[in-house]
């Protein structure tokens, strides 16, 4: 059966397949199957919608992503949004975009990984859609979640005077995808797993949210480097990183420097990592202390803070130096 | 500037060159530019959630497709599926996946369709994603729509004994698109304009819903075949048509009789009018009539009848014949 593909299987059959999997919510007046779904919004509640896409080639390579994990990420960046913005994760709809020549166990994994992941954050779908591909695999993934009224986190709202943090730590995806692409190491498989299956901080940004500990905040799908860019031109300042601050795992430094890379520059350039920066107001370090008491294992690492001057630097014991750009699409 | 590319252009200037064209909304929290967008749900009313992507040369060909077409049939589609819910249209995410070497101004043209049906249907885009396609060209819409608690319309709830209806007429859009791909036809210029530019029938699924004159209703997307077969199988009726009730343009009849096929069948089996078809109890005429009143140039035609019989079938002054199967993906 392992040349089963979903041309064979057929359209109607593939979504009966897809529906018979999925749960439902009290909430959920009309679930998938009509034309569109009908939803009981959250009361009080104000609602955050996301949308991202996890495209073949550009976003994962099937040689060394497997189906659970290319389904996993195609939710986790979007909840990974959701938990930037201090949401709650409620609902997905799940638009696929396949190749006919697609193995239908290919299928099947991607919905192990999605609904995994989905069942961990009570996460609904209630709709989607199914489309032929001329090419690439792709997954298209509307998320959304709902917040109190003024517990929304944005990135505008970093004033001077403001520390920075970072949960988790930082750099490991990039080396796991570096790694995954010279085909395995065995000793980086902590970091191979980082980018395959990333972890969205969904329980921190709630909490940063709820307890209005943190000023501004945003993931870091695109690198540190970008993050603090886009905060600290949202907020009209600067931010200063202290570079011995960062949490950099050893591996991960020890890959850089084996590799010839200056490893403060490619921890920051380096992208997919999924964890949350944010800003703290120093009146609300005990928010913060809060936080951590309910986060668990979580680490969140001080590592820099808001200016008056609009630079974006980090300076290390010797030096001061622009912190890189983020990655682009296009260029 | 003719051959100027997006990846000339790069990410953020072409993300800006989009996000400078969007209105809002006093219910708009938080719009583009965050990790995600944060919408005050409208009281007292359900939510509408559909998704709906269009693929380069599965759904359109750029060869005959103009891009302010794609744009705007990238909205249509999903408006139509909002349309067959009852639901009143209120806001969209946009998410564009490009190749690098697309022109600028082919993105700009398909904001042209986009945002002209945008306006005129007081959709606001609240966010969405832009990503790099290794080859096609993809737009992938999420649009929610608002219906107040009981007035949302289903495909189940069609009884035997309802009457049978069809918006508009139907068949245009598959001869437009046949007479597109033979390099276009001057004498079917309504025809083409039809599949290259569907009205989603917003006003008139607005109307049967609110007015309650309609006991189940779908859009025409997958054809009229698929349709009845969809409200039958979903209702757990038949559905018997009048082969000579149907709303056939004569244009479009001629096509099919000079082409050597079956017309009545060729219409049934046909996608793309984006048409809503619904049933009517007999003793909801008088709520239909209301709804006619209302509805202003659009017809409506009685093409059917549900019955206790699971059959879906077309019946003519000689014979009665299955209904074809409607178009599927992958096969």
């Amino acid at each position: 059966m392992s040349t089963h593909t979903i041309r064979d299987l057929g359209e109607r059959a593939l979504i009966a397949r897809i529906t018979a999997r999925l749960g439902t919510a009290s909430w959920v007046v009309v679930g998938p199957g009509d034309d569109a779904a009908v939803i009981a919004p959250e009361r009080g509640a104000l609602e955050v919608w996301t949308t991202d896409v996890q495209v073949e080639d550009v976003h994962f390579d099937r040689r060394f992503s497997p189906p659970d994990a290319i389904g996993h990420r195609a939710l986790a960046v979007n909840l990974s949004d959701l938990a930037a913005m201090g949401a709650r994760p409620r609902a997905a709809l799940l638009s696929l975009v396949l190749p006919p020549a697609l193995e239908v166990r290919v299928v099947d994994g991607l919905l192990d990984g999605f609904l995994a992941l989905a069942d961990r954050h009570r996460v609904t779908i209630v709709g989607g859609n199914i489309s032929r591909s001329p090419g690439p695999l792709m997954i298209d993934v509307t998320a959304v979640g709902s917040v109190r009224p003024r517990r929304a986190l944005t990135r505008a709202s970093a004033r001077p005077g403001d520390e920075v943090y970072v949960t988790g730590s930082i750099g490991d995806a990039a080396v796991g995808l570096a790694s995954l692409r010279q085909g395995g190491t065995a000793s980086l498989a902590a970091q191979q797993e980082r980018y395959l299956r990333p972890e969205p901080r969904v329980r921190a940004g709630l909490l940063l949210g709820a307890s209005r500990a943190a000023s501004a905040c945003m993931d870091l799908s695109d690198g540190l480097a970008d993050a603090v860019r886009q905060v600290a031109a949202a907020s009209q300042a600067g931010i200063t990183l202290d570079a011995d601050a960062l949490p950099v795992a050893p591996d991960v430094r020890r890959w850089h420097e084996q590799n010839g890379h200056d490893a403060i520059q490619a921890v920051l350039a380096g992208g997919d990592d999924y964890e949350l920066m944010f800003t703290v107001r120093r009146a609300h370090r005990g928010r913060l202390r809060h936080v951590v008491q309910h986060l668990g294992d979580l680490p969140l690492t001080r590592i820099g803070v808001v200016t008056r001057d609009r630079r974006v630097v980090v300076r290390t014991a010797h030096d001061e130096r622009p912190v890189p750009d983020g990655f682009s699409h296009f260029e």
